[in-house]
């Protein structure tokens, strides 16, 4: 087996070597060659977004993702939820001495195929090799920058009361996958992670609907914290109808075994747009006819801050009629998937 | 002690609870205050630089400096070191379980701090925790974006023959002040890291100076290193004056009871100068007018690839007239650094 010795990360000819093997024949594009210590990049305009988010999910590698493709799509989700155009990332790496390089080596083609697919390119990156037992093989921060599309851009305290809360597809697809994966949990082998850019989406919805007053991506936490987060920014309610809730029969069914709410887990490929009433039929079939989001539902409405509602409530409409609120989450159902 | 918990990695009201206390205490400003997933950001014109580092920097305070502060100065001088001004960064922190919040107080404060030095304001981040002896306490990477100064943007590759090659002051402190810190070596108690913000001499250098051809920070694998890339990537040679090279006696002192060349050494508060023999004496007047350059010195110069030097080779002209080939480090002589 190869693996990864602690001069790789050292800024000589060993991190040259691993640069050069790896990363640069994975991520190749005309910037990166330069290997200059910044990446010299132009925009038509100066409006940008910028978003990064370190990455420890652990396994590395689960049903419908890995790492790789996690740090690039949840980077490149992040800045399009600005109502932004995703155009370059950059990486950097943390890795154990020790490492299998073929584990790297996966790593970073999944890394570079998609970013290929998500249309963006790694320009810049850096990589640091601490000792055995100083890290868990594996850790990489993604950061990326992208033009705003549009003025004023999407923003979680633009939702107003009225404003149509839908959702791209099905929740705690993600969260369940990695569980099953890492507590190899036969019974929830069948689901796979959601992990998926949503830059065509975002685009679509920005130009071809417009007037988006909220984008953002229910990850960590889940739907019912990321709704708290918008209700609190925007000083509203959200009032959710549970049956409108697109859930996967098999999420659904691993859910209640082992007594998880399928509304607080992580989802990496979907995304909440809020918008006027007006506009929520036209932008439900931009969703429906893309890829990502051909299972979006409108699952609720904007509620003013006043009785029954009280500024940053959350409240399911539940099957049977009743109403409970969905308090935003003290901590995680489950650590490290993402 | 009050100790880190899983749980502020979570997403859910720990985590904000983290983000409010700590972070947005003291970076605060208000494109960070929005708390989106991505921060909306607004340049004059689309002329960007971008760059990342991770730190994994131990120990986590060291003489003259901490992971918070090199973190912001390191990144702040790779986005210079393109002759641009550096505006906006984002921070990434990987937190192992059961971490001292003062510990992360302490940095947090010393980032605020560092950024209001250096002029940058930190827009946006993100917080994962890992289990207890999933990482060693905190890492952190931070990308920075700035806007260039001036076109062609200086590059590795801009070195041409006959070009003074100038640097900004003594080689050597940072590598050995983490060093001693590290080992508990008293002999080296009196040395503190350099670390800084170069931003200052780059702005002065671009727009008082100008034609700057090169200009790249010598951090892991030290000058030598950084001068063999350059050589490299312009396809030139450099001739450099071992006389002419500033090390404080407590460095050279230091490194001769440890065996380590001060030249290999990492420096995380200096930069090497290249532009035409010309502007030579203007730059140094300018480097050494400003803080972190009143030590600066012209060290040697840019050689044709023909004999007797060879593309990409750093050659050494010694105190008593010998030369020498200052080769690429294979290695590193310290790693965790930086």
């Amino acid at each position: 087996m190869n693996t990864l010795l602690l001069d790789c990360g050292s800024g000589g000819r060993a991190s040259q070597r691993l640069i050069g093997d790896v990363f640069l024949r994975h991520f190749d594009n005309p910037v990166l060659r330069t290997m200059d210590d910044a990446a010299s990049l132009t925009l038509p305009h100066g409006r940008l977004a910028m978003s990064t988010d370190g990455y420890t999910v652990t396994p590395l590698f689960f049903p419908g993702g890995d790492i790789g493709s996690l740090a690039i799509h949840g980077t490149v989700n992040d800045v399009s939820m600005l109502g932004a155009r995703p155009l370059w990332l950059t990486c950097a790496f943390i890795l154990e001495e020790g490492l299998d390089l073929d584990i790297l080596e996966r790593v970073a083609a999944s890394m570079g195929r998609a970013a290929r697919r998500a249309g963006v390119q790694i320009v810049s990156g850096d990589t640091k090799v601490v000792p055995r037992g100083m890290c868990d093989k594996l850790f990489v921060t993604t950061t990326g920058i992208g033009e705003r599309l549009a003025e004023p851009a999407p923003s979680g305290s633009r939702a107003r009361p009225g404003d149509a809360i839908l959702i791209s597809g099905a929740m705690g697809d993600h969260g369940l996958a990695v569980l099953g994966q890492r507590d190899s949990l036969s019974f929830l082998s069948g689901i796979e992670s959601d992990s998926a850019p949503l830059n065509g989406l975002v685009e679509a919805l920005m130009l071809e609907v417009g007037d988006i007053h909220v984008l953002r991506d229910p990850t960590r936490g889940g739907l019912a914290t990321t709704l708290n987060e918008i209700a609190g920014q925007s000083g509203v309610a959200c009032l959710i109808e549970q049956e409108a809730i697109p859930i996967h029969p098999a999420v659904a069914a691993g859910c209640d075994v082992l007594g998880l709410d399928p509304l607080y887990l992580a989802n990496e490929g979907k995304l909440i747009c809020i918008l006027p009433e007006a506009k929520a039929d036209a932008a439900l079939r931009v969703l429906r006819s893309l890829p990502y989001g051909e299972e979006a539902a409108r699952i609720g409405t904007v509620q003013a801050p006043e009785a029954p509602f009280k500024p940053g409530q959350v409240v399911l409409q539940t099957a049977i009629g009743g109403r409970r609120l969905l308090a935003m989450a003290e901590g995680a159902q489950l650590p490290r998937i993402c």
